[in-house]
């Protein structure tokens, strides 16, 4: 219905119902509709300051809010695409509710900050939620570390038989992409919190309106310094979805060492039936469904990034229409996040570690060899020489189907005479491990010295 | 409810119910119900002919599976989570209705295979209807061209005035890229159109099937050679995005220039008013928002296509549930694709063309200056010098401020003695057009020519 | 220098050196060059018969050309950052050994169509390359199939061993991918085999150019039917990056597996020694560096088709200087292509089989499960009943610690009493596979089918 | 060469040729050189302080690196792929040179962590120089906007003109994005300066390392506090590449708005001759190629984020050979973006603004519409109603062909009676201009106040 819209005198003929449909925002902005009545709030809360609304006018409109509030929340709201959106769509409710006072709302405000403000109040709010749903996920993370400061397990590069780590080192490699990636969050949620209300449709208003004095009211640190940036920055979402992207590729790559661990040729670990699925024609299958759909899901995030700065790229200044669809991408990565991040903390509680596998695997594959490398160094040869000694040695080793720590001490001797009975403790994983003894080394001592600090940290 | 699902006996403890929501793939799977309803068809005709399904199994499914169509059709039925997806809703709907005839009919596939095939029948179907809607837009585009086949327009390079062209042209440049879009449209429909059935989970099935029955009765070209690779392969999604990204970037590049053809200090076209929108603040505003989204939507498209590579790189074989991720990036994209399509066709037919602007813009921008450079070519002069000798009219007649045919004999003299009279038919903007008549040039009879081909392809 | 400049005469002052390395291409387009000497003879041949070239003006063309193409193969022409791209460093050097009539030689065209003439002349020779890379990787691994046809491995889905496939069946998955990739590049190469000489800056020439003979010469199956599309269309680019994308999602898929395989858990293969490297710290490490590094390339090339999709996107037509960031990230897609495809092949070939490894893997997972139910269900119990009765088998089988081959008959029939003693057949790898005998399925004898289909399919 | 490789004792073979080109990285990571000395220096520091070193060793390490480095700045080091990468090359020439004690050096740390040093510190390097070419820039558009602090412009909403703003305020938006930039870049780098060193091959090391003593000497601000996460993390590369990303995007939409305003149709500014090129063939063309190739190589570094992403996307823990492809996206993202700033800052001082074609612009797009619309609020018509009047008297002046400052009263009254003659001041661009006058807004003097705030913050 042509009479509906914001802007309908200048129109000779109405919009199609096609391009009605197409252009129409409200069946996913309506999620803003709690954070657009605040912003709104705040803005009348101003214009009274302002002179602008009267007493009369900033009451009616505050119980005409919240009686929309309690219609939102009951879910008795009915949205109308002919409102095209969520602003409209409240403040069309408000008008039929209130009146005259309801149209003197918009009064030095466009759609275009308004959206801005909503998207801004909605983001913060979500990235104070993840920063907590990351910190649920570390402490999960850190309570499978301390069970297993001290279970030996295969380090791998290139998926090779490294050096002996703990279980409980490896879960805090996670911890620790995890504190930078609440970091990033914080980081971001700086430039998310500056009011971009004010700056109306592009050059601000000729109301005498106190930006700072709105921005007070909602909370945000600062206002944004220029109108024609203030409609049309989108960095922060930009920025958002970037560090959403990392949080799902550090997941990615738990997921992808959850489910081959889970392998029955690796079997480091178990996950609980509960976050596992079976097969409609295997019955023997137990699959590690919640891992590999995270590890499809960072697909999902990154193509959100790529889809908002495809859509900012070479836009002219100030708003276009094209920043409409900046929502979808946005609502579906903070989405699909959370549901990322919970589902996550609550398994890797469901995690069961199989110690015996993971020693066995370590004395398969020479995990050893460094250590009776620096065991040369140490009796004073030079390191590359030394190096050459023990490839020598697995080379042998290897010949023979053996590890190390079987050959005799002739045979060792063949390699360097330096190598003395001692050599034995050496070439034990735990003997291995308790020697790589500093910060960041996985001796079981600075393992637990690490869950401690994040510990406290996440107190804090 | 852990009956529900087909694959419960195995398992000590049922699915949590945030795994439940987060694997659950019903909520966008459900619109493949009638293909795999059709898929079902053909596997069971298939399983009859090969003495697996007796004649009543086979009626009874039929009838059944009749039933379900029509609820489906009518919104009767009720999908739900517990089951998973749509499969197994359907599965569970039908054995309700027949009993074990139901049962048996999952016999020799998984779903696997089936989800596979029940994807490669949608897409073949939303890919048979998208070469339709281009061809539409092509039409649309064809009409506009054939109605400015000589209509001269400025032919822009750099955005700057460079040589004049007619708005047919312009408009057949977007027939030629379309043209290019249906042909990767019936490329890519090669490689969808072929049958994983068969495969079951991953290794083929011990039941005598004859898949390329099955084949036959479906419509497909072929089927899948190897069964690891039937129920793992997504390159037709992907190769399809890829597609769909290309025709989203070509209507991105038409939505750029309407955008600025209407733009008023360009004043180019006008857009029927059904097709832009106002704005809540400024009264005065007609904004073209419909190519703006277009513009934006664009991204969206992209995305999914890297959502969809990243999905695939370096998954392991065979199936692994990462890959339910491909269907709401494929669904969103052909949803996308499409609706811009059917909402282009009709919008170019609401363009309004202002020859007057156009040829103002032409005579503002020097625009045969190069047809100067051709003139002196063709008494002699080898192209560079000629180059060079307009260059330096150019810049005389730039700073007079005037338009090269505006000099005098003798002012054009001073830069070569070559010119004569004659020079001034072909300097017009007319004169310029005509000149350029070969295959893919803009002279007025070669872009009719060109309509007559398209018309003809279109015809065919 | 000001004079090097095709379009110097119309400036007022000479462009900045950081604009003149910023804007420059010929450090990166110089590789074009053999290419734009072929174009250009075939310009000159068609400009001959025009009659806009004269005799001794084409002979001294082909002459200079020539001796230019003698200079560049001995590495004896100097390219000039002056002279910004290939298409000017050739003229210059024309036009220094033959004078007027290298002048002449850019009549009826410009850098515009000649630039994407001479990408489209490079490409389709790379493309022709990549199909004869694919087929030699191919052959490589049809090499290794045949030679395990019947080399029992685990076949798994969701990383859980799933049922019984051959080593040659797994292998010939990736055949077929590498098929369909190579289709994909010869659909491909019908778009970018089309002429676009003779558009010219954007509108064609005024010249009498015959078009079609040129696309004759240089083989071109047909021209570009609009100028201005011809000279912005970069279209074939995005096609291809897109293409070779698959190629190398498909290589860091069975890049994954090789480094799985290879991790010394699973064991099921050897990466010769000539492909891997060491460890400067770890002496007993042996790394398969291939692989790793093939699966990172991925990320490179279809980092490259999103900066061509980006590039292109919005851009209004026709040329742009944009379009000169198409070639580095093409260019470095077909080097890391044919290097990939290249060492791949080589590298199957060095790829040993431990089938012993393989065998117990199959035996350890459960894998003929599913033929107890299809055993089931052709004595009649309906498939979903059949499912269950294995599920519990499997769970009380996992429970004593046992594969179902080695429970009792009693056992077995506590769970069905249509169990007889014949199941021990079907329980073994071999009978499981033996059993799959269809089009696509894992037996043997098909396996052995499917290689023939594809070398006749290679031979031909 | 066998004996070149740093871990050649187990292999049986030397590496292929194919793959020595393949794996190697010393063709580009040679540029990490200096950065490898500086580290390695303070390595040797503190395993002399530790007592792993003498102080023999550590003073012939000094020497030698000092000849190194010298023999690097003149260009005298010859870099062999044999060598494989920049540590083995720096690491023999360091042997050569000082015999054992070089050996000595590579005690206690790996190519693993020592690589993850290289590339922080010379990152941190280039996000400080990047910080600086930013300020740079910004105090280019300073100097732009203050001389127009008050020249009227059209303010653009969907490329329809708005509301009037001045050049200065839209030159501000730009440095309120790079402003944006600077503390993103800023945040980045807390996270980039943090020493991975230490954490060797993936575990740490036997050697009584003093971790914080290293990081002290070489300016860290911590160190990395997980070994395993030391040498696998490659956030800080796509972190900063996706706030280059954003840079890239800022500037990609001036150059759209520079390409633009050039356009002979618009008109608005004149780009200096030294930032343009011309044509081979139109000689009257002046074409903004810097801008051209920004927007364009705005892709080239979005492409790299992919990539980037990608390459971390599923990887196991801990260091995989597929890092080694991190190197030529980040090198290139650094190049492309400091060419381009460098060349931005310089370019934007050869603006020149062309006010009068500004004014007219404004003049010609109602542009004051909703000071009308504002004008009737303040006499007591709610907004909704005022803007319906507005839109009313547009579409009547539209009809007649002129502005609504040029209807007269008696025209203006039959939209509302409100209207008075007062009216007329308030419909001029400047009266629009200076009543716009808050924070953000673009009053010119609430525009030099947002000037004077930014060369404070820059001088700081």
């Amino acid at each position: 219905m042509q009479e509906s819209h914001a802007w309908s005198g200048r129109f000779s003929e109405p919009v199609s119902e096609l391009v009605k449909k197409y252009t129409a925002s409200i069946d996913f902005d309506k999620r803003l509709a709690e954070f657009d009545i605040e912003g709104s709030l705040a803005h009348a809360t101003m214009l009274h300051k302002a002179g602008v609304l009267s007493d009369d006018d900033v009451a009616a409109i505050r119980r005409g809010m919240a009686e929309i509030l309690d219609d939102i929340r009951a879910g008795r709201l009915e949205w109308s695409v002919d409102l095209e959106d969520v602003h409209m769509n409240v403040e069309r409710r408000l008008t039929d509710k209130i009146g005259d006072a309801g149209k003197r709302l918009h009064t030095g405000r466009s759609r275009n900050d308004q959206v801005a403000t909503d998207i801004r109040l909605w983001l913060r709010a979500q990235i104070d939620a993840i920063v907590g749903f990351i910190a649920e996920l570390q402490t999960s993370l850190l309570e499978l570390a301390e069970k297993h400061a001290d279970t030996v397990m295969p380090g791998f590069t290139h998926l090779q038989v490294a050096q002996p780590v703990t279980f409980g080192h490896h879960m805090l490699a996670y911890v620790e992409m995890l504190a930078r990636d609440a970091e990033r969050m914080t980081d971001c949620r700086k430039r998310v919190n500056r009011l971009p209300l004010g700056a109306a449709a592009l050059a601000g208003t000729t109301f005498p309106i106190d930006r700072q004095y709105t921005a007070q009211l909602l909370g945000f640190d600062d206002v944004c310094h220029n109108s024609l940036d203030a409609v049309s920055d989108r960095d922060f979402a930009i920025e958002f979805t970037a560090a959403a992207s990392l949080v799902m590729v550090h997941l990615s790559r738990l997921s992808e060492e959850l489910i081959l661990w889970m392998s029955p040729r690796v079997g480091f670990i178990d996950i609980a039936d509960r976050f596992c699925t079976g097969s409609s024609i295997m019955p023997q299958k137990k699959n590690p469904d919640v891992p590999e759909l995270v590890r499809g899901k960072s697909g999902r995030v990154v193509g959100h990034l790529i889809a908002l700065v495809t859509l900012m790229k070479a836009q002219p200044l100030a708003y276009n229409k094209d920043n409409q669809e900046d929502k979808e991408p946005l609502f579906d990565t903070v989405d699909t996040l959370i549901d990322t991040l919970r589902i996550y903390a609550d398994m890797m509680r469901g995690v069961t570690v199989k110690p015996e596998a993971m020693r066995a695997a370590v004395l398969q594959g020479f995990a050893t060899a460094t250590d009776l490398a620096d065991y040369l160094v140490k009796k004073g040869l030079p390191f590359r020489d030394s190096h050459e000694v023990v490839a020598l040695s697995v080379r042998y080793a290897e010949g023979r189907g053996v590890d190390l720590a079987d050959l005799s001490l002739d045979e060792l001797k063949q390699f360097s005479q330096l190598i003395e009975q001692d050599i034995y403790q050496v070439l034990t994983p735990e003997g291995s491990l308790a020697q790589r003894d500093h910060v960041g080394g996985t001796a079981p001592n600075q393992v637990r010295a690490q869950i401690a600090r994040h510990k406290a940290r996440l107190a804090s």
